[in-house]
């Protein structure tokens, strides 16, 4: 399974292709749009939230609202093109920092550099997201779940002081990050392998949350803070009963040992950037002139740590669909199942 | 570029083959040997290490010292192998919390659990360490170097205070990770892309990294810290000079912007977990007899923090000699440093 | 650089996602569409091609008619969809010999066989002919050019004969197939390469080529007849010109010598089989029933040859294509170039 | 699953790695060797032949005889290497038309020939023999055969003519090129798919083969003959019967349809070239002083075409091997098993 995303934030429509999927997943386009929605949602966003309300669009793939092996595209309309389309846009030259900007300006050689941020921007997330969704489709036939919780928004943790230091920093024309925490339940033991180093699942999943906008941390259980604990207080040790089989009374490891998902919960957390585009804008240089000059302003948001919650729920989804199909195959949905509960009884009488 | 390892903990040997290296190459042996004995040594390990005394043996790829285009074959004899070969070795029943070898058994239908950790051992480092010396090499040759610095170990910060924690793990039979901080420094601006999920440097550097064994986090720049400040603290702002170009005042996005190197140091911090093979083991659960035991004891090391700094210096300088090859092309150290330079004096006149 | 295509026969649109393009590449949409119109001609095509006078319309990866490093998503509309869409469409179980029908049916796990036909369809070459278009339009920048003839349709080889076998195959409800010939001019020494199976030129085009709907052979230079010659009479003896560098008298090994290009022109020949929906059905089985019956008739050609020659030069230009950008690197069309002609300078002077 | 080989003509071995075997798989060496020695036979074969008498060293991957999931890494000796390594030995300045010589050369920036020939030569096939060797042991637990037939060397059909054709190539200091037909039974219906171009079984048969040194065309079913016939006379048409379910009378399409197998037998031609290395060497051209020369001379064979089909043989093996698990999935051979026989199952009742 594979996927490829499109579009422009002030394009026509994002898009996303995802091929091999199984056939006979029955596409909810109801819930794909309520997490699109979810993405749209949070305290701190700024106006364009109003205008967009995405919805997806399925263009192939789906027929009497089934799968059918073939790829499916997805389409998320701009509502914001229209006003667009026919407007003289005059060219950005002056680079802000902590955007994709300037290093994307000189790698593609762009004297305007709208032609960089209208792909880096976060409106690729709500790609992700549809994409995600239909990954939380095929784990809930796996009854694989995924949650996600925002522990921090610009340092503080509890809800009623979200809202204050955001609207503190909206005063100031600042913005804020933010701490989130990811938790997949009902994954088998087995996914990911320890015999190759692309195929870890931690290091799987690393590489899709971290290309996520705005992510510049990720840690798996414990994290930063098993560094500084003795092994016997990070480990988690191992117990059996019948019923559950083998499990653990901790999961310091975060559902992932040796590369492989041991059957606790995957826990992760991953730590979001502000947002770099500031209505009080920092120092940046005229790419032309070489002149200093304040950064360009881009309607933005205060804080987006909720979205970015959606985005690494739907990436982790992948993620982990992505790996069932790998382990259990089937080009069926029926065929992936006959084969996952074969291993979930096998597990039972390892 | 792509490589694949091979090779169990007590098996014969570590093979590593890395395709699509750039002809003309000079292969510096002695340099890829410092490198393993670098990774061999730091306060805290254990006996093994007298024993192995890593050292490269080219199988292929290289004639008169340089690379001639042909894949390349990295062997690491293990010397232990000799003393292992012909022994009775009784399987392991008994899984190590930590490790991958409760999920890799379950995973690969084994009842000896040494068939799971003989190849999830940490000893496979030594190839991918091997592996990203090469990577230095090709790297030197576009001026661009990879160093690391062990920030703490048991959650203490000063050599002094390390042996002290140290000596006290081993007196009582159990295991300290630590944090390590990668520093790269001469990439050019432009590696990565904000285009597509799986072209971002940040993305990448952090699968290669968390696909390190015992690894549990990873960060750029500020990191965790960057989702506690206010935008306005966090992102770097922009400034040219004649001289310098393009450049900043400070780094706290670690060197890379959406997903692009911005020509700032990469600056990563990794957190590793303390080794889980303890001398008093933990509780374990017998895989035949499902009876609590305790966990089996493999010859281990107390710590091996300064050791996984250079197997990260390894990966990382692995994707920064790939994403340069895939940017800069060349069949050739010559047509790749003919692109390269031009590169760069096009950057020069942005 | 990669694709995915997607999209139904009858489905709203074909959709294909390039990723990995130069930025700075114009995209003449006005060549695409005459090539979206090479491929709807040609003696022998039946009703449909009337309806659909292809058109590509660019959803993204475009700001004022280049390309921008994002990906280029291309779609093109089936006309005939507002006329599908709320038909009520009985179910097909009859399935067509020669058509993935019956072999799809079952590995999907589809009794509607429909869900099939929609997507094995040769309507997806149509989003083929499109995305090789855009490599073209690159290969146009490196003065590399692909050029196709038909050479026999249902066994006879003159445009004459042709209307004739053509007429007499449709008055007898039957098709036909034919051979095709592809020649790439312009393509430097040194594309592809010896050292692993999976880079070899010739490799990598006979799988594009064979990817191709209804082609079951392929060859290059003299294919076939090489195996019957001696090598004398086979490898094309190396002479050397101070204008032209070194260079061949004879063109036997098709421009691919050990899986790299040779300078020398790629010829390559590929049999098309006739096309398996026939207005006369042959004999098949209801896969509910598993009674014998005729196979469904889905609106179909006498012969598509010539149109399969207009996909041929379609994918082999993209492997071309992708094989320059590998080879010389490049992230805006004036890198790409830049790289290529100093490469292009330093073989001659080799 | 995949592979890379590593190794020269004359350096110390051969290596290939194999990543994503299923554990629990008997590696039986002593049929390796078989199909070691299989490649080295055949009429017309050189001295080298006698040097050699390959036999595969298995470095890692197997305890007791059985993979465990790890890479599986083969290496064979290359028994000349000993009389080579401290030889000094000139430079190659004359290359030989049909071969990767000039090209390699130019395209790596290589002075001495040898740095290109010494692995662009047929004796990596040696690897791929062994690799494919594993992939049908992998396919017999799966009841899939592959065989394979010379049908023609040199034009002629007969061993008798042969033996006449290759004495008098001998005498004439000429090479001999021929047909080879591969036939695999035991396909399930199901493998390959019609939904993407890159995962069509027929082209990616065509990639492997096509990657095999000297092989200039190849052929499914009916082929190039399928071009001249019409549709009537060349689609399998479909029966029906309650014990081998869906089955065919005929089998012109060479058991793949769409892309996907149908369960008839796959039935592959491919032509090899006339080995390109001549005693009565053609034309060629000094790289170094431009002046028309004679190609150098390597020891050859006088044609390889019974070595080719061994070959052949391997590749296609390791393409249904690798589909096999992409469709079936399993981290264990009983897994792959219990999940490819729950599918034929699924199939007889379809």
């Amino acid at each position: 399974m594979r996927y490829i995303t499109a579009g422009e934030s002030h394009g026509e429509a994002l898009v996303a292709i995802i091929e091999g999927l199984p056939s006979n997943l029955f596409i909810d386009v109801e819930f794909i749009n309520n997490e699109l929605q979810r993405r749209q949602g949070g305290y701190g966003r700024g106006g364009r939230m109003a205008i967009e309300k995405d919805e997806v669009h399925i263009v192939s793939g789906v027929r009497h609202g089934k799968t059918i092996g073939a790829p499916l595209t997805l389409e998320i309309i701009n509502r914001d093109y229209t006003n667009w389309k026919d407007k003289e846009i005059p060219p950005i030259a002056r680079p802000r920092p902590g955007h994709a900007d300037l290093a994307g300006a000189i790698k593609y050689n762009q004297r305007d550099i709208r032609n960089i941020l209208e792909r880096s921007s976060a409106r690729e997330t709500a790609a992700r997201v549809a994409i995600g969704s239909v990954a939380k489709l095929l784990l809930k036939e796996l009854n694989i779940s995924i949650k996600s919780k925002v522990l921090e928004i610009g340092g503080v943790k509890t809800e009623e002081e979200w809202i204050k230091v955001i609207e503190e920093a909206k005063a100031k024309g600042d913005t804020l990050g933010g701490i989130i925490e990811i938790v997949i339940e009902g994954v088998p033991i087995g996914l990911g392998s320890h015999t190759q180093w692309d195929r870890k699942l931690d290091a799987l999943l690393s590489y899709h949350i971290m290309s996520v906008q705005a992510i510049k941390g990720v840690e798996f259980g414990l994290g930063f803070e098993a560094a500084k604990r003795p092994g016997s207080l990070v480990h988690d040790e191992i117990y059996y009963d019948k019923e559950k089989g083998f499990y653990r009374k901790t999961n310091n490891a975060g559902g992932i040992e040796g590369g492989i998902s041991n059957g606790s919960p995957i826990v992760i957390k991953a730590a979001m950037k502000p947002i770099p585009t500031l209505l009080k804008p920092l120092t940046s240089i005229d790419i032309n002139t070489k002149e200093e000059v304040k950064a360009a302003y881009e309607r933005s948001d205060v804080t987006a740590v909720e979205a970015a919650a959606c985005v690494l729920e739907a990436v982790c989804a992948w993620v982990i669909a992505e790996e069932s199909l790998k382990k259990f195959g089937g080009d069926s949905i029926e065929e992936l199942k006959r084969n996952y509960i074969s291993y979930l009884e096998y597990v039972r009488n390892f």
